[in-house]
């Protein structure tokens, strides 16, 4: 899809989204709407704006932060985990842009900021360096390129972590926004980062509509996103 | 009541209030003590100390961000739900300062500097901006003016939210204190507001009492504050 | 034990935990791996692991901020409560450094600095001045002195004394590491003391192992430890 034909649909699905908006304001203030008319209108315009979400591809950065994978010691399988998992939940479109980079502040910093500001993408996945040893600084480094932080995400992901190890207090995991990617550490191993998603996921979906980006449509069997209705 | 004579009870209060201290302090420190005589002079302290603060007059200062309700485009309920909600919870004598403004940090600042140091609000509670938003400004806001921040409040207030709504997670409010003014944030919603000081309120009055506020009495048929003895 | 033999003995120690590592690592990539070599080899090296730890002291430093306490007005039961606890957890060698100092901020990091940097204390243990009055700056100094920090420790001592008292959420500890040395603050009263102490204590270990501190065991009738296999 050419870039303008893309603008334009994004133009148009915008426009989409503010028309239901303004529905459910109406429909809030004035109880002489007929309900039929109403819900015939919200069913024409959600299918529209699930149509045109299909055709605008999300962008999702993944980034490995691990000394031993960036030197191919260790397989990386954290990164390998993310994206299958990912597969499962969405069923909109998306694409991946994908980095394997050590332990090193300053190198993850401009990864969490090129795939931000010039690659768009609306979620940017890390894997790993969340510990207290002296090379993990993911947390660090996601602080000091967010404008706003989340400490809802670490807390929820620690707490559903805690069911399973006790060490999960040892994870530092945050999440934050910078413009309009939203950016969450996830732990380094598969089994934790499952569960962590699992937790924190459905709440990925509406937290990206705030910060403006993509409509991302999820497989209900797998994962149920929750958007509120009549914000 | 003139300032003079409740400046003057206000010592009487504080002087009372040492009392009570020094009494459960002697208490743990000498067994001779007469249970009896230990008893009646808490009794007749309390019932002082009661009294007295139902004389002082209790401020509490409610802040709506919203930029659709400082333009008049939406109603201010959450200012409404916030107030008659406190209502129902005390007793003792309060009265509110209010406002409405914009989702500006800088107003937003202004406005809890001015009723912190000028109007001597010993709580101050804050609606809406709490979300991931570009607008959404509550936290930072609350964090530029507080000397000290209460991380406990938002964690319990998220982990209270996570009941009904899995992008409680979404809500970065926070909680802080500016010299002898408690900064708490809420929701927007009308019905999460209501949630959230029901499970933050009980801690409330004791924390007043820590930070030298005056002594707030719940009702505790609708919400019971709690006040550790033996301090 | 002389400084010479210690630092022998350290050497050896982290040569052992380095042969351990690997091993999960081989055991991990080659399958060809014979089982009861691999389980004879772990014994071996795990039992040689506790007999030098049970040679390397560990030092753990305890800090009651308090300015009562300090005066001597109270007595030091914080300070007490620590070290029966810890006397009960730990069955691998350690001794303390004790301080009891006023609610000064700066007096409080100058002692945390001293008891990491010089005294090489691999856990700091801080009781009092976490709550919200204008004396209480323990969570500030912490925070000032360490490179992490880490939220986990604050949240889940924060839910566990949640179980007790509404007020839980008033108190503001939280934990970080400073070099080598993992720094927790805890409340002033011996009750919540044990209870926070008991909540986190079984990640303490790990974590200790991770910032490359002495090998702690626990006796697991008491407080169970956990590490994970197969980092």
């Amino acid at each position: 899809m050419s870039i303008d034909h893309s603008f334009k649909l994004k133009r148009v699905f915008y426009g989409l989204c503010g028309l239901v908006r303004n529905l459910n304001y109406l429909d809030k203030e004035c109880n002489s709407f007929s309900d039929t008319l109403m819900t015939n209108l919200r069913i024409t315009l959600n299918i529209k704006l699930i149509f045109i979400s299909l055709n605008m591809k999300a962008k999702i950065g993944i980034i490995n932060v691990s000394d031993r994978a960036s030197k191919g010691i260790y397989e990386d399988l954290p990164g390998k985990a993310v994206i299958s998992t990912l597969k499962e939940y969405l069923v909109s479109e998306w694409e991946y842009e994908y980095a394997v980079i050590p332990d090193e502040q300053n190198l993850l910093e401009q990864k969490m900021i090129e795939m931000a500001d010039e690659k768009k993408c609306c979620l940017i996945i890390t894997t790993g360096g969340t510990g207290p040893a002296r090379r993990d600084v993911t947390p660090e480094a996601t602080e000091a390129v967010c404008q706003k932080m989340m400490p809802g995400f670490g807390e929820l992901m620690r707490m559903e972590s805690l069911k399973f190890v006790p060490t999960a207090i040892l994870s530092r995991q945050t999440a934050g926004v910078r413009n309009q990617s939203l950016i969450i550490n996830l732990p380094g191993k598969p089994k934790a980062i499952r569960e962590c998603l699992d937790a924190v996921f459905p709440a990925v979906p509406y937290c990206i509509d705030l910060i403006e980006g993509p409509f991302l449509i999820t497989d209900e069997n797998v994962i149920k996103a929750f958007r509120p209705k009549n914000k």
